[in-house]
Parts: structure tokens; C-alpha cells; sequence
């Protein structure tokens, strides 16, 4: 439900191989912003550290109304003249610009909130955000939101704190949005983004980018031109809605005279893909635009970088769906939609078994959705299906969710983030879509119509599992630390700030 | 996985109408040891309060030694002149005897160990033990294993207790067993009750029985000939035993290359039973024997003393499988065999949803077997079904399980009950199969073929479910307290031991 640019840019990225060498400086110009980043490096990593220990986590309800004021205070503390909480329906986010008197205007997005996390799992505290070495890697700052995505929007913040303590204008004025409901579906972006002054001030921007460590393992970065959008519902089948089946958990054994509200789930399910799990059959299901030419050809550019062993072994999945080759499985990767079970949960879930029949059983599903497929029409595409077949009983509950967005490699948004590569020697892999979903349709849709992206230098991994991680200390060459990763967003506000 | 005799009690009889007044009363020669149960009354349910704050449970591996040692000095205590602990590759089994040189010997199964319980979700707490008022019934005692089974057992121990404290014979010999994995499915009760000593000396009894509250909350006594077999496995789908989709879990997203175990594991439940999740459809199943006539007859008696829509109210279940009258619904229940899914647990289970693609998920089922299915045969074909369907990856985990057990009501151990029963006018329900299981086909079963059943006048419920209660002193006068219940095992073991 995340952009996760770092997670799915290791994905894709971490089998290619890095053809040309790789040499990030700053042009000679920039030495005193450099200087101001090397002074404040042990403060800026202090200060991500202090954010990563006061997570806010939807899902739980944890960290509110903590983590909006702590994100306002963070702008205004690099130098936004003006921030406000924004309060919505759910979660509340936070607007803030920062004028500098230049001609043109860049929006940026933010999420201050993370995922849940496990503790248990963990090699270090989840909250620590405790320094440690990682073979191959270098220093890594270890904590949940590492990468995805306060380590990266932390970055940012600094490269504003280092051209104004070196004395200089930012080269681009600010508008910028946070959100503290990333992680379960942004279901009220809308209503911070669309809000009349907000909405305002984000029509006179150049696009909206989200800062991210699109670096892989190897160094490789991924400019990715849109994202799939995402559907996440829970279906909960109950003996109550049904009006069939118990409802309250009963003697197992009565099963002989009494239905069973999860065998009703699991036979609704079963209706919803082909038998290999990897069709989709609910009916009258919206279908995606063909891939394109263009979009072949980025995948097929970028299979030939492959390491194909390496990749797998990544993903501990000794093949891919059908035994597609990787190209195939690319393919599909950017261009289908999918039905995915992130949970299946009822009755007695602890060790052994337990003789219960039980009132309810919960599926949790994403289904990612690609253009020019929408959230609603996919929505009601599954309700109808579960209805014709006799399902109408089971609760969709939709948690959030969102269409998909997409942005032309000619945005200048995006050709700014090219230059900037290029000019480091860095030869990006243009990639047609992240599998993985952000709510950027509600700058890339009406009725703002602006271009979105991600961009950022630097490495991390583990968004939305346990030990994530975001490079402080490369000991890679090819991959940029801490100050390499702030120096990139400085170089970005130039290109992007000159005309 | 139990008897629950109490519990299938309520459930078959709690509607049924008590046709005639009810009044146990102890025959007059009884009265000495009617004195000595008042007089140990307070410190019978004291010796129970601290046996329900000692639990052993199997599935935690919580409770042993102290289970079993404490099982032991129990029997030593109330007279059993010898009881050994009895080692086997599981949890430990205890056997004892008691020599009153009666010519008649009573066979005996106890189990020590409970079912696991959620403390959250009890009124008070699960280990309290506490005496609690219960509207309707009288003062109860609360907590785990109240009913199933030590609040009966401990009665059936305190009615020993009495008859020597009288200062008389006991007027039958005891040889007992006591296994501490019942709530498992008794994995190793062979190896208890096949002991070379221990089978001989069951050899020479009359039959086993097992104390149980058989009264429903009503005072109704139900009287069952066997109990269904079980047996419960778990089914567990994973990317590393599939060989496709992947080792752990990974980012949802990637669903689009990378094959689902949970798809998987769907897919194969739809396999197993029809789509209303009534009608086995495993492949080459055993099939049960038709009901008979005697069956029907037995049942048709019963439902025609039913209370129906008490019944529905007790399980809040509006309607009974395929809208069938109460009448087909329990022949449903004594005749017929389940594959029931007790639980459902894969991936993220939290509150919302995760975006993972997990890489194992589990189903928890239990299969109810009626004559002359085995627990062999049904495994055997589970297995079988799922190898020829193309879901042979799937692990298939039986952590317990037995075959069916029947008793002809001509039993003399059946016909004692009737007897004490009908004395103090008491007119039980003949039942054919309690739909619950017990292992009593260790008893019934090749080489021992001796009879096997349940007895002990009381009441109480929530066996397997929170707030588990059993009677001490009732305020209905149709139904046995304490003293009542211990009282019904004086009575029995004097019709047994006259031969």
C-alpha cells in the first residue's frame, strides 16, 4: 500500500548490473552547501533517529496526534514559513510552503506514518533506530520507516537546511503535503489535498514528488513513471450476517447440523481466481490497457541488466509464476492486476487445534490495479461477483485503496531527475510503473493534472518487513550514504529551479 | 476433541421438556454416607478449587510434572492403594487400583489436562475457581476444566471418600486410568491403557466408565451409547514444500510474478466438502453406516420432547443445515460425518490489513467419524485426495485423533445407569453417539472389547468456550448440586457391585 520506490527498486534492481562506474559529486559550486551537509551530519541523524522513535501507525491507532505536530515542527524547523495540521475525517495531515521568492514552485508529499511491525522479529529494536554495520552495505540506520519513508524525507528536509545555512535562496519554492494514513490506503488524502488552499497552491507547482531511496543494493536507481493502484477489503464472513451458521463459536462437533460461516469465505474465494491462483475470475472484472510497446521495451531493457539467480534468491521463489522467464515475468509484473490474500484469520488460530466450529472468518485481500482500471470500478465489480454467486452476505470492507497514476517520461519532473542522473554518470533504468501503489492519483488525476514521481539517492530495504534499513555510512562506492543522499535533493532543486 | 458430555448434554437436552418431577434421594440404608459427603462438603469443593488452579495443557506443555504427580496423589489420597505414573512419548498417563475385594471390578477413564482458554474473555478469571452466583442455576464454580472434567471427577473421587469415611467397604474394585492429552486427541493413550499390567487389569472389568455432568440445565439426563471418532489435522500450505511462490513473506505487489501457497491452500479446501460445506467430496471417503431403525427410533423420541427454539436461542443459530426439521437435524447429528475447519490462520492477521504475500498459511480441521469409519481409513483418504488434485505439497499434520466408539445399550454398564436413574425417577434420554468424541475406543475396541460410557448426575456448560462452570449448589431442584453429584456415584457403584 506503499510507493516503497526502495522496495520494489531492489526488486527490480538488484540483479542488474551496474555497467558503467559510478561517481556522485557535486559540481564545484556546491561546495559550501556540501560543507554545510558535512557539518550537520551527526545532527540531521540524530534527528531522523528521534523520528523514528515516535512512530505513528494508523492501523493502531498509535502516535496521533504526536506525529502531525512533530512533522510540523520539522518544516518549520528547516525554514517553511508556514505549516498547518490539517484535520480530515481520519488521520490529519500537514500543509506547509516554503516561498522563496523563485519562479517556479515544486509540491512535495510526505507520509509521517509507518507500518506495523512485529518487535519480536527484529534483530534490533524496531524503534531504536539504532546504527549498525551490515556486511556489504556499510553503516545502516536500523528502525521501522527507515527507508519507507522518513529516512529519504529526512534527506530532503536537510538539503533545505544545508542551502540556507550556506547562506542562499532555495532555488524553488515549496508546497508541500503529508499524510498520516499511507499504510492503510490514504482513505482521506483527498480531503487534505483538495482542500480549497491547498489545492490552491498545489495547481501552481511543476508536479509533486515524493523523496525515496531509489537506489539498489548495487546502486542502480529506477525512475519509475507511475504506479499501480490498490484496492485493500476485508471479507468477513459471521453466521450473523449470513443468517446461517452460529453466532458465537460452538462445539466443533455440531458442525453435522449447523453451516460453517468459513467454509461459506473459503467458497467464495475460491470464485475469485482460476485454480493456479493467478487469473482473476470475478466477473465483469475491469481489464487493464494492454502493455505497450514502450512499456516492452523499458521491461526488455531492463531484463537484459538482469541477474535472474540473484533476484530469486532475494525473494527466497524458486520461479515465477507458470516458470515464465524473467522478461515474461516483468511483463506481468508492471501490466496485470492482481487478487492477493494478505491474511486469512478465524476461529482458533494458536498452536495445534481447537475443537471449535466458528461464528467468523476474515480474508484480507489487496488487488492492485493498473490503468486504466479505478478502485471504484473494481470495488463494485467484486461486490456484484460475490452477490450473482450467492455471496452477498460476506462483508466488504474496503480499508483504503486508490486508482493508478501515471506520468509521461516527458514531465519535466521526470527529465529533470534524468539530468541530474546523468550528469553523475548514473544511466537510470526508466521503469513503466511501480507494483507497489501510492496515492499519487490525486495530484496526476483531475482536477490537478500534474505530474508525480519519486526521486532521491541512497539505499534502504525492508519496508513492511522486520530490519529495515537505510544507508547512513556506504561502504559501497556505488551506493550514496547519508550526505550523498541530502546532495541529491540539492541538486534536484537546481535543475529543477533553472528555467 | 472431548467427550463434553456436559456440553453435548445442553446441547441435545437444554430444549427438552421435563416431562416428570424430579427428586434424587439417597436410600435410607445411604444415610451414613450421605452424612459424611455434607460433612467433607466444604473441603471437597476446596480439594476442586485448587485441582482447577493446577492446569495441565497438552497443546502449551504447561502444567507437567505437576499434572500428573498431582493426579496420582488424588486417587492415593481418597484409598487407590497403588497409582503409578505412567511414561509415554508424549504427556504422562497415570494408572492406580483399588482393592475392596468386592467381586465385581469397575474400569475407570479420567482425564487431567484442559482445554487452553483466553483470559480476556472470562467474566472471572479462568484459574480463579471462583464460586459465582449464575441466575437460574445457583452457586457455581468458574473456571477451566470446571465440567470438563474434573468437576465430575473430583465428585466421583469425593464419593469414594465418603463410603470409607462411613466406615464401609467400597462395594466395587476401581482400576483407573488418567491421561493428560485428551484436549489433543489423545496421541498416546495406547501406550497408557496397552501397558502390559495396565491392559490386564482393565481385561477384568466390567467396563470403563467416565464421570460426567449429565444433567442438562434442565435435569434432564442424557444417556449415550459411544461418541463419534475424530481426528484433527492441520493443513498447511507453504512456498518451501510447493517449490513456487516464495520462502517468506514478500511484498504483496509481487503477487503479479509470484505464486500464492494461501491461493493454494484455498483452492484445496474448496476440494473437500460441497459448496454449501455440507457433503464430503474427498475422494473414495469412507462411507458410514446407515442409521438404524433403533437409532431413528431414539432420536425421534428425543425431538419429540425438544424445545426448539430454546435450542436455536442456546447455539444462536437461526436455522439448522438445509432448513431441516429438529428431527432430521440430530439423525444429521448422530449419523453423519464432518470435515469442519476449526481455524483459519496465514500471513497478516492484525487489525486492517498488510500488504504481504505470505508465504505459508494454515487450516485447522477436525473430522468427525461414525461407524465403522477409522481414523486411519479417513486420514488415509485425505491425504490421498489431496496427492490426486494436485495439492500432494500440502502438509498434512494429524496431531490427534481416534476411531468411533460404540457401547450396546444391553450393557451392564449402561443398564446400571437406567437403573440408579429410574430409582429416583429420573427418565434418561437414550442418545445413540454423543457427536463430541472420546478415546473410549481404546476400551471398546480389540483386544480389551469391553463396554465403555459416561455417568454422574450435575450440571454444567462452557467446556471448550470461556466462563466453564459446574454446579455446586443448585437453586433448581431438577437439578443435582455437589452433594447430589457425588451422591449419583455411591448409587452406582452399589447397583454395580450387587451383581
Amino acid at each position: 500500500m506503499t510507493k516503497q520506490s526502495a522496495f520494489i527498486a531492489a526488486v527490480l534492481t538488484a540483479a542488474f548490473l551496474l555497467l558503467m562506474p559510478f561517481a556522485w559529486a557535486a559540481p564545484a559550486d556546491f561546495a559550501d552547501i556540501e560543507a554545510e551537509i558535512a557539518a550537520q551530519h551527526d545532527e540531521g541523524v540524530q534527528r531522523l533517529q528521534e523520528w523514528i522513535r515516535l512512530p505513528s501507525i494508523a492501523a493502531e491507532d498509535l502516535g496521533y496526534p504526536e506525529g502531525p505536530e512533530h512533522m510540523k515542527s520539522l518544516l518549520l524547523d528547516v525554514g517553511f514559513q508556514q505549516a498547518v495540521v490539517v484535520e480530515t475525517d481520519g488521520k490529519p495531515g500537514v500543509f506547509a510552503t516554503l516561498d522563496a521568492g523563485a519562479p517556479r514552485t515544486l509540491g512535495v508529499y510526505f507520509m509521517y506514518d509507518v507500518k506495523q511491525f512485529v518487535p519480536a522479529e527484529w534483530s534490533s529494536p524496531p524503534l531504536g533506530a539504532v546504527l549498525v554495520d551490515k556486511p556489504g552495505l556499510g553503516k545502516v540506520i536500523m528502525g521501522r520507516g527507515a527507508v519507507n519513508q522518513k529516512g529519504p524525507e529526512m534527506a530532503f528536509l536537510e538539503a533545505i537546511r544545508a542551502i540556507r545555512a550556506a547562506g542562499r535562496q532555495m532555488p524553488v519554492n515549496l508546497v508541500l503535503v503529508a499524510e498520516g494514513e499511507e499504510e492503510i490506503g490514504s482513505p482521506h488524502i483527498g480531503q487534505i489535498v483538495y482542500r480549497p488552499d491547498v489545492q490552491a497552491a498545489l495547481a501552481g507547482t511543476i508536479g509533486v514528488i515524493m523523496p525515496s531511496a531509489s537506489q539498489g543494493r548495487d546502486g542502480i536507481v529506477t525512475v519509475s513513471l507511475g504506479a499501480k493502484g490498490v484496492i485493500e477489503v476485508q471479507l468477513i464472513a459471521s453466521g450473523e450476517r449470513w443468517g446461517r451458521g452460529p453466532g458465537k463459536d460452538v462445539h466443533s462437533s455440531l458442525k453435522a447440523m449447523i453451516d460453517s460461516p468459513t467454509w461459506h469465505l473459503v467458497h467464495a474465494l475460491n470464485t475469485l481466481v482460476s485454480a493456479d491462483g493467478n487469473t482473476i475470475t470475478i466477473d465483469d472484472y475491469p481489464q487493464p490497457l494492454p502493455i505497450s510497446a514502450a512499456e516492452k521495451a523499458m521491461v526488455a531493457e531492463a531484463a537484459k541488466r538482469r541477474d535472474e539467480a540473484q533476484l530469486k534468491e532475494q525473494l527466497s521463489t524458486p520461479r515465477w509464476i507458470d516458470d515464465l522467464p524473467l522478461e515474461q515475468a516483468l511483463e506481468r509484473l508492471v501490466s496485470q492486476p492482481t487478487v492477493n490474500i494478505e491474511g486469512l484469520v478465524g476461529g482458533y488460530t494458536g498452536p495445534g487445534g481447537k475443537t471449535v466450529l466458528p461464528h467468523k472468518a476474515e480474508a484480507k485481500l489487496d488487488l492492485r490495479l493498473v490503468p486504466d482500471m479505478t478502485a471504484e470500478g473494481a470495488l463494485a465489480a467484486l461486490k456484484a461477483h460475490l452477490q450473482r454467486h450467492g455471496f452477498g452476505d460476506i462483508e466488504v470492507n474496503m480499508s483504503g485503496g486508490y486508482d493508478p497514476t501515471s506520468t509521461p517520461a516527458s514531465a519535466e519532473l521526470i527529465q529533470a531527475q534524468i539530468s541530474v542522473l546523468k550528469a553523475a554518470e548514473i544511466d537510470p533504468i526508466l521503469w513503466p510503473r511501480s507494483a507497489g501503489s501510492y496515492p499519487g492519483y490525486v495530484f496526476t488525476g483531475p482536477p490537478l493534472n500534474l505530474a508525480s514521481g519519486h526521486f532521491g539517492l541512497g539505499h534502504g530495504s525492508g519496508a513492511h518487513a522486520p530490519d529495515e534499513y537505510f544507508v547512513i555510512e556506504s561502504s559501497n562506492p556505488e551506493v550514496e550514504g547519508w550526505d550523498g543522499a541530502i546532495m541529491s535533493y540539492v541538486e534536484y532543486f537546481y535543475e529543477l529551479g533553472t528555467p
